[in-house]
């Protein structure tokens, strides 16, 4: 089968590879969709590291193939996804609750993440097929009336834009700033407004993507190269500071602007991937005496998560198709690649039909 | 009336002030025991800036020798205690539920710590009386009983250590770290014993405050002269990091120490007063994909409050006077100061008695 | 003064009063507007308690016509709404955040519900002025661009409702049932939606309520009189039950059908005013070990709580004039009950003007 | 093999059986210690209903005699325990953090508890083997350190009892009552006091219970024989009334107490197996407008809440052993049922040992 391929930093290309094993608790997928996120980008760079030879790419649609020897509850031919974060159910952390952190800890620094397999332990799915491991906690029936592209965001960038605002605590009144108007960004901003939010405050550069977040559903955009946000949120809110801000891209400014924007005992929901060490401003954190709260969470899996965004799409609460904005062929990849980690084109996300 | 008064950074001095009015919501207090806080170095040193001529002091046991016009449900003669924070009860954050932060937010950073009003924005108790402001709210009667040395950590040390396990959100069965056994870190092991953390792991550098730590309920004590505490941790913990660590010092080294030692979806919760920015280190935060919280709380306040921190005194699950290491009276409540200031003589708390 | 007082079962007159003499933390409120409410009619019936001679009332729009001795933070003249329930921020109750109960608790019984003071234990809004006590903790600002009737329900109709979802913890992708379409019902409707539920089902007997739950959010609407709505959720949930059932008409029959339609480890939010013991049926139950939770919430109040929902309605996000279905003069007013108590010509909700 | 099979009402008795086959997700226990719960005696007396021929049991202790192919993190011969309730760790239920309910819901009621398994839809571990399903999601290895006594409580009872606390979320100063001391209402009692309760009452109607209640954390003890505990509780806390009220028998005159000693805004928890509906009294419901929130759980399963209960063991925060009163052979079970029926002897709970 044809399979995209981590090669070294700065290659990944289109390569064959067999077919996989089932083994008696995976579950074999056709990959009909698939799509390249920005981690794919960080890995492609070197900046976050596989192995050689590793298959990219953690956000399914397919057919189920064939079902390990173990697995119940599902049939062949049946149309499903999985998320990117494929919870085996029977670790600790899945026990606990929390379901995106299979793995351990190590004397240098923590090994977390554990929960995170595709494309990163395990090969991914922008290839013909993927094996998707622990099925029965992962595979999420779609709906026949619903196309691919509909449910191409659930298995990530809704579920982890979704998070920053669950992991807000948002209710009913709040006012939310969200920092960075990416797909992910956007699924924040979406967040917000569907768990009550009453103001959104969606802020970004390019007023593309601007535009976007009002059809999200933000009630305010600011665009940080016309206006300082720290300045005119502060300004919005009669000096009140917002209830919940969502960094949604991963830098020092974002996160920082954050912390400026909160009120006391306000949430910073952080979803961004850092690449360096992080500053906490000490009047912006009231020198640890503003009852503020910083939250992190990583994509959560899941078959139920994956259920529940579904039903969101279903409901006609939200619809994601526009953010697909470019199509490629699997045999095409290696473009895709190209154009998605150069941001060319105003895209958003590409759609990789094999 | 005597009142220690803040002159100049370096100078705080005992004077004579005329006993304050009483407004129709306050309450006068005749201070019969009170104490110094480590927050009123920070004011001595300049580090944390009050006006001056203000009176210092936060943690007052006294007798209500008068009563505001409008102030119901008290009579004077009364002994009570009232909290270092003084939530008004009417105030937005109040009616939000958070109730430490009464105060505004302004442009060059946030002004939190609204709640905080004895001793930095009104007169404070280190005198022979003191003003309770919302006295509704605040004022909370001692039992017969107890004695004023008993009930002296209520309004501050108590309160804040304990909220430090309480933000923590911990559960039986949790592993707790708590770094630093000042006064409140010692009352934070304490309160995460008495959550239902199953291994409460106490770190300071002094064997005194070691052995207190165990008085107060640690199971293990570490002495970071001795062993780095990180490593020890993991190691204790066969990898698995704890579910909750406290920061009750307020420094670079001890915030980072929690980072290290806290596993996936682990809380830190913080405690201490920093004085300069913090840095988060990426591998420590899992580059912000760890399922991390961090977590500030600045001392609740108000009478249910203290009266439910008295019922843990009156039920015997903790006793804090051991923590009183000397003893003044307030005509020499500079002799205080210098010790406390130098930490000499192995002094945990002072008790300041006009 | 004119004002609507309780003077026997049955009997609710407009009379002549004195203007209230205004205490130190009072604010006296020229009416603008009000409303009759569901509990109106058991005091006008007699089947809740009040003192004779009491005026009747808890739903004020107004204007500031005085302010108390020790009230700071508004000035006369001052376009306000206060809640329904008037916390007076310093009680117990009110300092351990649940600020609706600030009464106690005696031997025959519980004598909850003591922040519900207006045309409870004193008097209340359906009169040309209403003394509110503890302004400052619920004295709420109206923006100038809402006019009364866009406000008109935040004191208690859309309190209420809302805390029926809220009390319910709905997330993203939730189902959730709701059990009668009268004003609160209604409003729980749209508070479900609001916070997320991407499938709410409404329940009524009266197609004009059902159609006004569409327009405020449900996406299913099931008449009692056609279906039976038990079945139908079973049927329409795949046998899977409910996130959440709110009950909001106060009866055995909706009460019951809540919990049949209950998810293991749902919550059954329960608004209602029931008028006997409650019988919970032990299948529906799982014999107690079904993870459920049955939770009852009295209307939330407070000048921060009618803060957020007037900026529900600023952004648009529901608009609740529709359920103004009839306008009387205060004058008028023995008129409004006769139409009210008896649910005639289709009354949602009246407005009364002074 | 020998096991303890229900044959009719009535009859449990030791009868021969293979030992089973393995299946891959499956673990074989040879069971070295295990004992009679409550539910066991509903079974005996017909008022649970199983299939004729079950083996019933659900609190094994034992040694790993064979694994399934796909098992993987154990080794045979390794000493575990296994929870009562064994959830899969994949099912939706599981997924969503509400273990214990794996199973569905139909139209005649719902068929919750679907996480228990052993001797309820599968053969339990009164028998020399016991199948455990989903074995990497509930094999606990058991530290050499500890006896099989030392840990027997922790698959049922003391899973269970302290689930009665953890649901009633209560908080350092809290005043907790626990009606019925038995081994489940001991557990909570303990757990109680474990979560930071200050004042515990435990309720019951033998002596020697309530001394053991002492034993295990209770601040007061009440004989219902020789007190009205409601009154005496409303006496005890001036009125206020308990923050969390914990049922442990199952019955409506406990439900009915828990309920009348409740404080506005306060919990009950709920852990008793009822046999008929319930009653709700109007005035203790204060007509649901009270705040209250009534509760249930079923005993929490899985390896790593058994692990955390391990850890409250070899922590000597509690001891467990006084409660087995009473030690069978297996050989001679149908003696122990006899005993533990008729609650003879001052039974609490017996060990059984293969």
């Amino acid at each position: 089968m044809k399979a995209a391929v981590f090669v070294e930093p700065g290659r990944i290309v289109l390569d064959e590879k067999p077919i996989p094993e089932v083994g008696p608790l995976d579950a074999l997928l056709r990959v009909t969709t698939t799509t390249i996120c920005g981690t794919d980008i960080h890995i492609l760079k070197g900046e976050y590291p596989v192995a050689k030879g590793l298959t990219i790419g953690h956000e399914p649609v397919g057919v189920i193939e064939k079902l390990g020897a173990a697995v119940q509850g599902y049939r062949e031919g049946q149309r499903v996804i999985a998320g990117a974060i494929t919870p085996s159910g029977h670790s600790a952390a899945c026990l606990c609750g929390y379901h995106s952190q299979d793995g351990g800890f190590n004397k240098s620094g923590f090994k977390a993440m554990g929960g995170w397999r595709f494309g990163n332990t395990i090969d991914g799915c922008q290839a013909e097929y993927v094996l998707v491991p622990d099925a029965m906690a992962n595979l999420c029936p779609v709906p026949d009336e619903l196309t691919d592209e509909q449910v191409l965001m659930c298995p990530d960038i809704m579920s982890t834009g979704f998070s920053g605002a669950e992991s807000g605590r948002i209710r009913i009144g709040d006012v939310v700033a969200v920092f960075a108007q990416g797909p992910i960004g956007l699924c924040a901003t979406a967040g917000a407004k569907l768990s009550g939010a009453t103001t959104v405050i969606a802020v970004d550069g390019i007023a593309g993507r601007l535009e976007m977040a009002r059809k999200c559903g933000a009630d305010i955009v600011l665009n940080y190269k016309e206006v300082d946000p720290v300045e005119e949120i502060v300004r919005l809110t009669d000096g009140r500071g917002v209830d919940a801000a969502i960094e949604a891209l991963g830098t020092q400014g974002t996160f920082e602007s954050c912390l400026r924007v909160l009120r006391p005992g306000g949430t910073l929901s952080s979803l961004g991937v850092y690449s360096g060490d992080l500053r906490i401003p000490l009047g912006a954190f009231a020198a640890g005496l503003g009852d503020h709260k910083i939250v992190t969470t990583l994509c959560p899996g899941g078959k139920e998560r994956m259920r529940r965004l579904i039903s969101v799409i279903q409901s006609g609460r939200l619809d994601l198709r526009p953010m697909v904005t470019h199509r490629y062929r699997l045999d095409d990849i290696e473009a895709a690649y190209e154009l998605f980690a150069n941001q060319r084109d105003g895209v958003l996300k590409v759609a990789i039909t094999p």
